[in-house]
């Protein structure tokens, strides 16, 4: 009945699941909430690894704060500004503001390219920025493609009062989860088949759940696919800053200066703060268009969701600081470098293998091995002994709507290094448990994979004995199964994160 | 060519003009931009009163941030707290702040309601809260009444992006511009008979333009009709705080507790502090709904537009502190009485009157006897020589779609006292050069208007002479004039200003 009232007085859009939060994929981060780990008020709690949080440079962050009270304006040095700041409503951004994020934005892309502060648009975190940009690219029912796995978060963002679609292509293990032409094309034409007015293709690079940053020839062939369909290509960086290893971060701005020949109109960057500089809180998201009619749309929308100017004022002054930046960019590398190096090193050790990724807050962690059945449905009923018997919240490879089962992203930023090692010590525990024989472990190029024989003596879950890859390489289950349709409810950021 | 192009890649939304940036109304604001008054650099310049900002107070709230260095994340005394609050994204906001938001809502009601915390949602300003929450209730092609005249803003805020439309209906001087259940009930027929879904209504209690609050008859009048009719009552309460004489201004959440037999799922507050205590700025939008499901979807819609935790942070412990905020009302009403005071004084002392109004930062001024002709092109033609020769930007009624030329909002509270002072010499000076012949005052219960016989001595304007004021009062301009058709693009916030 409730139901029923609901549809008659409100609108499609709040009775309807496109913010995607009844998924099951949110057990665990219920399972995180009911039973948060702490060190010695609850050291038995859940861990919290599926929250893609930068907490690793804070320091650097606080420090420059309290040499620099002129940047905020409820300091004695600052409280001057107060007022003007207060009541400061412009859309297009305090001018110091937009010039230290283009600014930092071109160092966080080791200065290739120089952005220009006018094309800066802010909107409210990533989050705010995809939906203005994608309120101004199509119409409902229009599609954008997307490279599977994904960040599910996109799902809302993109989806949910845009009307727009989104219609994933398969990428697999059998090549390192990269993007084909092959896989675009054929996501493309059969979209035309069916009427679906494609209106572009959106790509996160470095990838969210992969690690992996695109490599130039990739980023070539997409330009070109979507200068020759007059389509757009819409890329978001917020994971920009966070490449740690080799090779170096290439952005689609510094590729696209090197192709003369394709329309500029079409391509679009997203950025924010929150991931490059953990700060999600202050919700700044960029929009970077070459596109002028977009900069002037998306900044006319983006009265829905400015940076407080507050944030605003105190940003311009950090990023400003060429002193602070520079060295804030080489110790958040070299931080994430020892981080992320340390968890594979140690993961690798029992066995457990990772893409081999040189981005971003986590890991694509290879559980291939430990399916109980190589279908979405094992992969859950893992992942549901990892929350609730090892007791750490990651993310299923299925929420990402990835096509092989198997695959979880493990975030490894988002806390301190002593809980980082309770949490290998749980996953060391878990594997060891259930372990009696450890056969071959296997090595290819990119990813570590192990196949591993488990006796069946946990009630809970039943492991597979000679498990075959092979199955998933070739790709049986497909993103576009009834289970996991692209039109229906997808899975959120988790339950009340903007995006994760 | 540009044109077609851009609606061959871009969405119908980047290429409408919903974003009403286009009208006319925004010369003002680009005369002032040109041409920006200030007292020593620029003492010919033009004098902004088209902008209903607050800077009534501030001096009350930087003393008190000086003394209270915790409410800072930035400063040695609450930095400690810096990363826990960066990385904040939970988007029920900080608890503290939906607390404090709530307390200071019911202070600003004179204590009269208690509002609940957990049905705070915040948004991006008024500008996010109110886009939000036409998403949750309506389809596009539905509708809601609003009476007019009516804050411009709402026509990009309400209709861009979500399709809704706005249906208004007339308000006129005759019965002081109060809202008359025949002139709702005409435009909800007439929408029926459109076959118009309407979802609504929509008020600004206090009322911009006007200036004036809605009496508990009116409101109940509301009530009653939303509950019959099954449909929703939106109360813009942004100004709830500058209600500076009597009567005390009444929130429809206080007539409601009376009304047990009214559906409270269809009544929805919209407020803000950008008008209250002056910062629009920092964004904070709130969404008070009474309807849970409202209140839910809401808030998974505001990780669109989330408050900065670094705002929320400060406004939490600004709003917790009674001492502050009990200081901080009666001051804000003080000098806002004061300010109101001086300034109608002085311009009814040269035959200017205004609509008696006891609330918000501005006065709605009555300048029917200046007008050349009766019509909208007859105010504006006033309308031009107000800006360009008396160098003052006030907003002209037909950008609030009043039904009746002649009108003007000019605001008071954005400026110092001389600067005021400045504004009342150039209009006294410009009242005092067009006339000659001061004829009979005349003075009802609520306006006071002149009646002024005017030389033709002035090129550029032609003001009428014994000018008839009934043919207004009778309504003969309508609202749905092809001119301004409210399907038709409408005057937005100015230029760059999220609401004004």
């Amino acid at each position: 009945y409730k139901g029923v009232y609901d549809r008659e007085i409100l609108s499609k859009i709040a009775t309807n699941d496109g913010h995607g939060e009844n998924l099951e994929y949110f057990d665990g981060w219920k399972a995180y909430d009911r039973d948060p780990y702490h060190s010695t008020k609850n050291s038995n709690g859940v861990i919290q690894m599926g929250l893609a949080e930068n907490q690793l440079c804070f320091d650097l962050v606080t420090e420059w704060l309290l040499k620099n009270p002129q940047a905020s304006i409820c300091t004695n040095e600052g409280v001057n500004k107060f007022m003007d700041i207060a009541i400061f409503q412009d859309y297009h951004g305090l001018p110091e503001f937009r010039s230290a994020v283009a600014k930092f934005m071109g160092k966080a892309r080791d200065e290739k390219v120089i952005f220009n502060p006018d094309r800066i648009v802010m909107s409210g975190g990533a989050t705010g920025a995809s939906e203005t940009l994608l309120f101004c690219l199509a119409n409902p029912g229009d599609a954008f493609l997307i490279p599977s796995p994904y960040c599910p978060a996109f799902n809302r963002d993109l989806r949910w009062r845009t009307g727009v679609n989104l219609i994933p292509f398969t990428c697999s293990s059998s090549n390192n989860f990269k993007i084909t032409k092959e896989a675009l094309q054929s996501a493309y034409e059969d979209a035309l088949k069916k009427n679906i007015k494609v209106k572009g293709i959106i790509v996160t690079n470095p990838s969210n759940p992969l690690g992996t940053a695109l490599d130039k020839d990739t980023l070539k062939m997409l330009l070109t696919f979507v200068n020759v369909k007059n389509i757009h290509l819409v890329c978001d960086e917020i994971y920009a800053t966070t490449v740690f290893n080799s090779p170096r971060f290439i952005s689609v701005a510094e590729v696209i200066k090197d192709m003369p020949h394709v329309n500029q109109d079409l391509v679009h960057i997203l950025y924010s703060l929150s991931k490059d500089m953990g700060m999600p809180g202050f919700r700044v998201g960029i929009i970077y268009s070459y596109n002028d009619r977009v900069v002037s749309t998306a900044r006319r929308m983006s009265s829905f969701g400015l940076v407080s100017s507050q944030t605003q004022f105190m940003i311009a002054a950090l990023l400003s600081d060429d002193d602070f930046v520079r060295r804030f960019l080489v110790e958040s590398r070299d931080r994430l470098f020892r981080r992320h190096q340390h968890f594979t090193s140690e993961l690798a050790k029992i066995g457990i293998g990772c893409l081999q990724g040189n981005a971003a807050l986590f890991v694509w962690m290879d559980l291939r091995h430990l399916l109980d059945e190589a279908t979405v449905e094992g992969e859950l009923k893992l992942w549901r002994v990892i929350i609730n018997e090892v007791k750490i919240n990651v993310s299923p490879g299925s929420s990402f709507l990835c096509s092989e089962p198997g695959w979880f992203r493990v975030c490894f930023a988002n806390m301190d290094n002593a809980t980082l090692d309770v949490a290998l010590n749980r996953i060391r525990s878990f594997v060891t448990r259930g372990r009696v024989d450890n056969s071959t472990m296997t090595t290819t190029a990119a990813t570590t994979t192990t196949t591993t024989t488990i006796k069946k003596k946990r009630g809970q879950m039943e492991l597979r004995l000679s498990f075959n890859n092979r199955r998933f390489e070739d790709g049986l289950i497909s993103p576009h199964s009834s289970l996991l349709s692209p039109h229906s409810p997808m899975p959120q950021s988790p339950l009340v994160k903007a995006r994760t």
